[in-house]
Order: C-alpha cells, then structure tokens, then sequence
C-alpha cells in the first residue's frame, strides 16, 4: 500500500471508474480503486452487450416473417430454443465481462473489494478502514428501479439483472415501463415467440418526443405485442400466475419484467458530509464538464451523477474525472452531441436537440416515411419515419428523431452534422449512394430545404469561385 | 410539335436523361426527350433495384448458418426456390420501373421513341427526320460489355441485361469479371445456393485498391464459392456445359455471367460531326463541371461519358446538364465527395481517395479489424476490415477502402466527413454510441491519431475558451 495521503480513491470499478482508472494510472500509483458487489461493467453484465446479443437472435428470427416473400421456403418450421438463446448470451456476456476485468487483473493490492463512504473531501472508510487521499472519483453507478412491494412475487420479478440468468422465459411475460430497455427488451421477447405484454403510465414510448413519430412506433410495436398506455400498471398475485392490472386491462403472466428506469447508486456513501448542498434525492451539483462537485477534490461521474446515463457518455465523465481528480486545475472539456439509440427495430435514436426542446416557431421540420423507400421494400424493412430539425433562418441542423430501418446510423451521421453546426444544404452536398436508406434522410433533408429561405434549385453547389479550368 | 429551333433535344430516357428532363420542363416546353430501346432506367430495369432485391433475398437466406448458434433450431429445414425468387424480383423491378416511366407519360409529342444521330450541334436527326435545336444533352446511358464470340452460347451467356429475365439459374454459374456487378451477383447466387465459380483476369476485386483489404475479400469470398484470379478466362462449348479455364483450373457450367464491366452507348451518334477532338474510344472531352463538350451547346451526362458511372453521379451529370443546355453561360458545379459502394457481405466501399492514389510518405494510415469487435459478435457479422487515410501533417481525413459490416453506412459518414474537410481528431469528437459498428470506425480513426503530430490525451477538445460557468 502506498503512503497516505494517496493522489485519489476511485469508488466504483464500471464504465466511468474504469475510464477514471485508465487515466489515474498514467499519472501516479498512489491510488486505490474500490468496488462493491460483483466487478465488471454494468454494460457488459447486464446492461448494453446482453441485450443486444438477445435482440440480434430475437431480430434473426423474426426476419423469418420475410422469407415466404423473399422465395425462400421452410420458414414455419424455425423454433426459437429459448434455454439455447439464453445460453448464448450468457456465454458471450462473460467473455465481455472478462474483457473488463482485465483493466484491474494487474493492479495488486491498489484494488479492493468492500463498501467505501466518504467521510470527509479527504478521507475515504473502506470497510471500517479510513484513508486519506487527496482526491476522490466517485463512480458507483445505478441499479434497476424496482418497487419494494413486488419484491414480494420473488424469482417471477424480473429486472435486467436477474433476467439473463433465467434458464428460460414465460411463456407469458409482461414488461412494465418502456423506456429504451423496457421497449427494446419487450420487442425481443416477442420476436422469440413469447407472449408479452407491455405497460406504460405514460403515453411516450423509448423517450421519443415527437408525437407523430411515438404514434408510428406505438403502431409498429402493437403488431408484434399487447401494448398498454397511459395507465399504471397494477400487480397481484392470482391462481396460475401474476395478474397485471393497467386502466380496464388485465392480464395474467408468469413472469413480469420490471424495466422503470435506473436508480444511482449514492444513498450511503457519505455525500452529506461533503458540506455542498444536496437535492431531494441526495444527489450534490456536478459540473458537468469537470465532473467535480463545487469547489472540492471530490469528482463524480457516470450513471452514478444521473446526467447522462449511456455508456459513451460515463466513459467520457470517467475519463474526464481521471484527468481531473489529478491535476492542479480541473480542464473544462466541451461534451458531445447528444445522442441516443434505442436499439429496436426500426432503431429508434434521438440526435441534438429533441423536437420537444425546440421551438416550432423557428424551426423547420424535415419528414420522410420509409413505407416506398427503394432499398427498405428490397429488404422488407420499409417501416417508420425519420424527422430532423433545423433552424428557420439558418438552415443549421439543431436535432432529429427517428424511428428507422438502420436509423442507428444514420443517427451518427446526423450527429456529426449537428456536432459541426452543419445546415441543410450542407449535408445535401455530400453523395448519397443509390440505393440506400441515406436517400430517406435525404427526403427528409429536401423538407426541410423547402422550407428555408432561398431555397436552392440544385443540391450541388456552384464553384464559380474556384475556377477549375475545363477538361478540354 | 413546338416550332424550330427546339430549345433542347434530350437523347436518351435513363438516369440522367431524366434527371435533364426535369431541369429542362421547369425552363422551357420548346423541348424533345428521345429513347431508343426500352424506356426505364439502367438502374429500375437491370441495375440497382434488381440487384439489390436479389441481394437482400440471398443474404436473408444465408444468414441460416447463423441460426444454430443463435439458438435457433430448423434452419436445415429452409430452402431457396429461385424461381420464386426471381420472380420476387421481377416483381419489385416492374414496379421501380414503372415509377421511372412516370417522369415521361405526360409528355406527349415531346417524347419519342426512336433514334437520334447528332448531325451538327444544332440538328439531331430522329429516324430520319432532322429536328433543328438550340443545344443537346446526350444521355444514352451504358450496356454490358460482351465479347462478340461469347454470342455463341446464346441464352447460356447472361448479363445483367437477361439475368433477372431467367425463370430459374443453374445450379452451376460462372461468373467472368469481378468489378462491382460480379463481386455482388456471384456472391448473391452462392448465398442462394447455387454452385458459383467466379473468375477474374486481375487480382483486385470490387476496385478495391488497399491490399490488405483486398486479401480480406478474396478470404471471405473464397469461403462461399470457387474463386480465380490472375488469368484470362476461356470459354468453350463442352457436352453437358460450357467449360470454363483460367490458367490451370477449369470448371463446366450451366450458364455463364459476363460481368466486365459497362461501355458507353457513343457509337453511331454522331458524335464525329461536332469537330471536336475524339479519343481512341470515339469519346470527346466533358468537362465534368458544366458537362459541356468544348465550347458546344451540346452536354454529354450520365454512362455514356464513362465519368463516375454509378446513379447519385449521373443524377447529378444530368441535374448539371439540364441547366446548362437552357443557361445562357453554363455554370461550373463542384461535384461532390467520390463514394462507391459495393453491396456485397460485408459491404465494400470506396471514399473520397482511394489508397492508390495517395503518397504513403504523407499518409496515416488507420485500420481496424471487425473479428472482435463487440457489436458486430453480438449479430455474427465480425468479418472484414476498415482503413481510414489521413494527411500526415494536417490529419485531415483524405479518404477510406473498408469491407466492413454495414460498412455502406460509415460509407456515408465517412464521405461526409472527406466532404467537410474534417481531421481524425474532428470526427473523435462525435459521439460514438455503445454498442455500434461505428465504434470499430472509431478504432481504426484513434490507430490514424497515434501517428499524428501532437497527439491528444483525450478526443474530447477543452472548452476553457468558451468559458461556460460551472453547474454549482
């Protein structure tokens, strides 16, 4: 064990505290890293690299749907082996997992497992043992929201924690929330052939704000599922399973998947004796371009600070409060464009500015559906909508939501756009090959363009100005 | 008929015919649209659409081998009934042709089928009657290349022309030339089950120019079919087939594909009576930013100049030519960013320059490996490769070959980039969602920034300038 003080604690060894520890180790080896429960990232346990393995068996056989169409034969005798699917999961998470492992399989005895709590700016108890430190990172992420009063149907109350070690599933699930992983998980588990239903309070589904476009998602999704808004869902036990009560609904199911958010995970860790203000949830003001809270040495980041809970966004805090929680002066780093990706299909992304943040009075909606798009009926994925947003008088792209085939890239294009203050006719210039789902952006992108101000006969631009000589 | 002088004669009802026409109505009704043949796009009626409808068939049925591993039992069960299939084809191509004729079944008397021989910049004649004009725009598209002594084996000799014609395929094919066309068709019929030998007298495939790459292609196709390279082929009649030998390997087959590549339709148009210089292949000199031939109102776009022969750039040729025949001084337009797309599995993809034509003194070169990389294992597709070219001194983005899962898309993110004339460490900053194949992008972008000057400890830029308050 180094001396006391150390350089800094970091609390938390997922996304954020193992980018912090990347950065910590270039910079000094008088520092600790301090994990509670189970070690690897949220991401590669339980959260990203799970689902998406079961969304790309339940996607592959979904497609089977297509292939009568396609010419292709022997469709109706495709089964989903739901014991199989799960195994593969679980097979492919523990090798992600091991992937993370490996970023603290070296570090000896500057790695521990046990509860820490902040005492005091400088000082850190770890299972009952003070350390001094001249910083700390705070980054002990979040944990799935889960009623207390449902703890009590016990193993058939399912959160992604617990819902990748099943040895199997239903037959009959209900998802309860949808928000990205209630609608992205409730969408798999139909496509595997389960029965499921899926209840929101609310009326908007995985965070979309434009209303058009939640209409034809929730569209989309009640083909392949019972799908229940605007009403709370209600639990009770009754002969032969769990009874799911929302509004004038009812259904019975076997298991029900509790997909309501993530909760940080700060109670306990001493935050109150930081001497900084706390709101009503305990949680302190983070600045979010240093990660440090007010004035003191005390860095907190990732899902832990509740500000941007997707995993490029805590890697970059992680990496940010690394820097920081070791330098004389913290660096402001600008963050990036928003962006998130609700892995459905059609994915479902929001890029900048959502339409609810926008004024509809400057700004200028670009639209297009992919029901006739060329390259989406070839593939029988002609479903969905793309809308972007740009300023009225500027014609700079400030935002987009969509719910598209393959729209997860096109939302990184997008993002860029925005991350670069493209306009419209920006992105008009660049190629857009034939045939691809780019040309539905570009639809919408023409929208848009009408509805500027000198508007242009010719996406090409003219280069008078440049005065390449001609070929002859 | 308008009275003469026309004020245009459009030769030719493809792409960029078309894209002309629609220049020319919104200037002038004192105009001809001419076609001799079929009415319909290349890309509606035997390029693009039926392709990729083909493809989309064929990688949905190859993705069985996935199925078991996936935990997804039957697949053995499946089948492709080609005749089905390309009738599926047929099918969607009727109906993207049919949206092209659309563009020209108003018209009237000023479309005619027929054909036009240029007499001298101011007359065309159309089977045999002069029509006098202010200027010309020839757009008369492009066809297969066919060696005549290949006539021979009659409707055993397949291009793209008859391909999608046939009412089944094989089961033995041979495929000769493996540009763009051959590379997606012989890998499109293996996927369908046929037993495809693809033959190539060069040793680069798909017009890919990095080697590495290239040997990464030939790899991934030689899983999937019998592949040669690096010999003429020769054909001759055998009984039972058409025998196939290239260098020491011989192979009999059912029917041949001739897919080496597209010649322009410039013969016996007259071309000669414009006193302009002509080269080897009767082709005189386009500027490619005004598609004027010399100082002549005659503008020569689409295919049949050989320029950029793929659709986005004979839209635009003809988008070009159509204003300039009716402008009283053509306007120069800067073309847009080179991006070629080949939709093979991977997706293979040319932009902005390729590695041939660049100088390996001065150029970073950034590549990344899709076997682990993590998204693409969830789907099963972590197969292929990315390579980005950066200016060494600037780290401006030059370029980028892939042949990379869904690499059409980063294609386009790519191409924008080339576009806007972005460095490695602008397009670092961009969010890169979790879990995505654009993360590989962004594997092989970092690879670029490690051999660049002043290399950053973090893609994230300081914001101290833009001196946003902290949070508390």
């Amino acid at each position: 064990m180094s001396q006391q003080p150390l350089d800094t604690i970091i609390i938390g060894a997922g996304t954020a505290g193992l980018a912090a520890l990347r950065e910590v180790r270039q910079r000094t080896d008088r520092y600790l890293i301090v994990n509670e429960g189970p070690w690897g990232t949220t991401c590669a346990r339980v959260g990203c690299m799970p689902s998406k393995t079961l969304i790309e068996a339940a996607n592959a056989f979904h497609r089977r749907h297509t292939f009568e169409a396609f010419g292709l034969r022997g469709a109706s005798g495709l089964t989903a082996d739901i014991p199989a699917v799960l195994q593969r999961v679980r097979a492919l998470r523990d090798q992600f997992v091991a992937g993370a492992l490996q970023a603290t399989g070296d570090l000896g005895k500057a790695c521990l497992s046990g509860r820490a709590t902040v005492l005091n700016p400088h000082t850190v108890d770890i299972d009952g043992i003070p350390y001094t430190t001249r910083s700390i990172i705070i980054a002990t992420g979040s944990r799935p929201s889960l009623p207390d009063e449902w703890l009590a149907f016990g193993d058939r109350m399912l959160t992604t924690d617990t819902l990748f070690e099943q040895p199997t599933l239903g037959p009959r699930i209900a998802v309860i929330g949808l928000g990205a992983i209630g609608v992205e998980i409730s969408q798999a588990l139909a496509r595997l052939g389960l029965q499921v239903a899926a209840f929101t309070s609310g009326h908007t589904l995985a965070g979309l704000s434009d209303p058009a476009l939640n209409d034809v998602l929730t569209a989309l999704l009640k083909q392949e599922m019972v799908l229940h808004t605007g009403a709370k869902a209600e639990l009770r036990e009754v002969p032969g399973g769990i009874e799911v009560c929302s509004g004038t609904h009812r259904v019975v199911v076997d298991q029900v998947i509790a997909a309501m958010g993530r909760v940080p995970n700060i109670e306990h860790l001493g935050l109150d004796t930081l001497g900084v203000p706390l709101d009503s949830r305990g949680m302190p003001a983070v600045d979010t371009q240093t990660q440090q809270i007010g004035n003191l040495p005390v860095f907190l980041a990732g899902d832990a600070n509740a500000h941007a809970t997707v995993l490029h966004e805590t890697a970059d805090e992680g990496h940010i409060a690394g820097m920081n929680a070791l330098a004389a002066v913290p660096a402001r780093f600008r963050r990036r464009t928003p962006l998130s990706i609700v892995f459905a299909d059609p994915n479902i992304a929001i890029v900048g500015q959502r339409m609810a943040s926008l004024d509809p009075r400057h700004t200028a909606t670009g639209t297009a559906g992919f029901e006739n798009q060329g390259r989406a009926r070839t593939a029988q994925h002609n479903h969905g909508r793309l809308c972007v947003y740009a300023d009225k008088t500027t014609g700079c792209l400030l935002g987009a939501e969509l719910c598209a085939p393959q729209g997860e890239h096109t939302a990184h294009l997008l993002a860029l756009a925005v991350q670069q203050q493209m306009t419209v006719h920006d992105l008009l210039g660049m190629p857009f090959y034939h045939p691809t789902l780019e040309e539905g952006l570009r639809t919408a992108l023409r929208d848009a363009a009408r509805q500027l101000p000198h508007a242009r006969t010719s996406d090409l631009a003219t280069c008078m100005a440049i005065g390449v000589p001609a070929l002859d």
